[in-house]
């Protein structure tokens, strides 16, 4: 029987998962391959923790190298996360003609191009399924489940920790922080959550699906990114009376000629799919002009469904490396599509309609200033609820827009924060509602 | 540049879907595909019908040979739908040495075993993502993006025209044979709906993705098929009383060493996700071992959907055959995992929670004497519905029981009939209440 041997760096809860696979179901693989696949080799700078694994004491080493530059390697699987040393050894990977497997969407976002191009020029893969939606198939549903569509939209939940703080908030009524904590507590935050609450995580993985989709290059400074940390519980009940949900909404748009590239809370429609997905569940939502609105909805990280996403572009390559096919799918990179040159979408130009929460002194004159302002800027108002008196006391004041444009909402908001009657800053957040399916 | 020739038997629905999109996107298709995909023929029996597009006099023909055995044809896409001739041109075109792509579910549910060998026997691939889902790309998620996974469970609706109808039901509480009509007169519903509300197009679709998933034989005389012909509002309106909504589902589990296969009326907890895709989408669920649990959703049906499927099974063929790479994939029926010799469940086997509506005089003793017959075969009621008092008439009582073993269910059911106070015959319908995400 033939032989692929697979090299691990990275021990970690990814890590696990991946020898927890091998280790429960190499029959099972081994049988749908037609070949033998074999973990021969981990590497890890900690070999000595207890992860709760039978591991032979050979396979085990702190020194990476032995995997990039071991003569008997096929597939390297790089899951240490991180930009360096991350980095360095997939490039040493790829120039010893070692193909590639990786979870670590914060260095695709940042040096994806360089990893492509340098795979691209020594004939190997990197394959990446797990970098975006952790257990669900959504890399693969892009390039290869519908890849006679243009693509309209890309969009959806991508990060579990924040759409479970969100979820939490909404569902206990509890602030942010407490929340926060709470979630860190139990394991679904890390101790430092800046990428997943700050919106951070969420850029790299849409700058990843929107450069797939849209044939456009991977950057991750094209991103608009806005975080989770301002939304309060009051925010999350207003949208609840408007019909809403708050979610971290990661969005990949085409709009004419140009490409919407943007991280932040949203207000979906409640009836919507998107709406209805809580806890650490992901879902992405993908439009193309034939195949209308499909949705994918999956636990989007942890380490069993990452690692199963990461062998699922183990036995793909292994396939292709058994067939002596080279590069069946074109690397990203050299890939860039004829919908092209889409542009990237200045934020200030994007149209939406918008939730805005103005914390006012409860007088009376201040709607009609407010609304004077914004009707002068021509954005017009859907609904409007005030309620709560509290005698020369801070009231908020909740408004839909109709549809307005990004620089004109933000210009008036600029104007209003002067009136001495706003007492803080005003809360602002987008609407996405495109029928999702 | 290089180029793939594409044949295409069956100018229908899906047939113009595939027409207008190599109209549409012939130039994002040839970039992703780095050659030139080509639509040569178009066999039909009615090539002079007005099918709104624009197609050369010279690539119709009422001739299918000349497609079949049309030297420069690479691949054929067959969407004339039924057996034959469907079967025997595909054959050919196997025969041929062409590869085929079909959206047919019915033709593989009866000869998918036959067909898959004469491809395999002939180096060529049988391209099937779009007889299953429409638009969809749930086969490639089963057979491409959870490969390291051993299934627990798929299960969905398949069928948007039983959706719809259902769905319409709940919506506007009018029974079944008024929507169905308007269905038909809306186009969501054929002339001879048969295949659709008696469940058999769900069991096609199943014994598909059954086959894939446990490497089991294709084979539609085991799954056990029941349509929703039956369902009448006065179900969909306690199935809501107690937190479900009814949905026609198709269901391929492994319980032990078993498979149990099965189409039928299901309720499903309303706040589940496949209880909240309505209309004519279709949703499949799938459980993996590592994955957990992964939703698909999207356009099960229409022209351009399927079509979008379609040709994404041509375009994954054409980057085969431009790399002179054969059976990247193993051909369905040589890919018989390990996880066998699972069986087929005995539906007498199955254990589920079952909604029972009797139909009973309205007398006193009445419920004691169902629950009578229920607890000595060993089913016990988890709660009871029972209102409208109807001096001496017939009233409704509808009942849920807890986990209970089919055979005895169907045992007790029949004991009941023989009761004069039953008045009719009793609903049964069973509960699927696996947590789906």
């Amino acid at each position: 029987m033939k032989q692929v041997n697979v090299g691990l760096i990275g021990f970690g809860t990814v890590g696990s998962g991946v020898v927890k696979i091998f280790q429960g179901n190499s029959p099972v693989i081994d049988q749908r391959l037609g070949a033998s696949l074999v973990l021969k080799m981990i590497a890890d700078l900690d070999i000595d923790s207890d992860r709760g694994l039978e591991v032979e004491k050979e396979m085990l080493t702190t020194n990476a190298d032995e995997v990039l530059d071991g003569p008997d390697i096929d597939i390297v699987i790089e899951l240490i996360g991180g930009l360096e040393p991350a980095r360095s050894f997939i490039l040493r990977a790829v120039e010893n003609g070692k193909h590639v497997v990786t979870a670590n969407k914060a260095l695709l976002a940042h040096h994806g191009e360089e990893l492509f191009e340098a795979a691209a020029d020594n004939g190997v893969t990197i394959g990446f399924e797990a970098s975006v939606g952790g257990g669900i198939p959504i890399i693969r549903a892009i390039r290869e489940g519908f890849p006679a569509n243009r693509f309209q939209a890309i969009q959806g939940i991508v990060n579990g920790t924040a759409n479970y703080i969100l979820s939490k908030m909404a569902e206990e009524g509890r602030p942010f922080g407490e929340v926060l904590e709470e979630a860190q507590v139990l394991g679904y935050a890390e101790a430092d959550p800046t990428y997943d609450i700050e919106g951070i995580d969420s850029a790299h993985k849409i700058a990843i699906l929107a450069s797939l989709a849209f044939g456009i290059p991977l950057d991750l400074e094209a991103v608009f990114c806005r975080g989770i940390t301002d939304i309060t519980p009051l925010d999350i009940q207003y949208a609840r009376e408007f019909g809403y949900r708050i979610k971290l909404l990661a969005v990949a748009k085409r709009v004419g000629g140009e490409v919407e590239l943007r991280v932040h809370p949203a207000l979906i429609p409640e009836d919507e799919l998107l709406a209805k997905v809580s806890g650490v569940y992901n879902a992405v939502h993908v439009i193309g002009d034939m195949a209308g609105p499909n949705t994918l909805i999956g636990q989007g990280a942890g380490s069993l469904p990452t690692a199963s996403a990461v062998m699922g572009d183990v036995i793909e390559i292994s396939r292709e490396l058994l067939k002596g096919v080279k590069e069946r799918l074109p690397p990203p990179t050299r890939n860039r599509d004829p919908q092209n040159g889409l542009r990237v979408r200045d934020i200030n130009d994007i149209e939406t309609e918008y939730y805005l929460r103005f914390t006012v002194m409860d007088k009376s004159g201040v709607l009609s200033r407010i609304s004077g302002i914004l009707g002068a800027a021509g954005i017009s108002i859907a609904s409007v609820i005030q309620k709560g008196r509290r005698e020369g006391g801070a009231v908020p004041l909740v408004m839909m827009t109709h549809k307005a444009r990004e620089e004109d909402v933000q210009r008036s908001l600029r104007e209003i924060t002067r009136f001495d009657f706003v007492l803080e800053e005003t809360m602002l957040i987008r609407v996405e509602n495109e029928r999702a399916g």
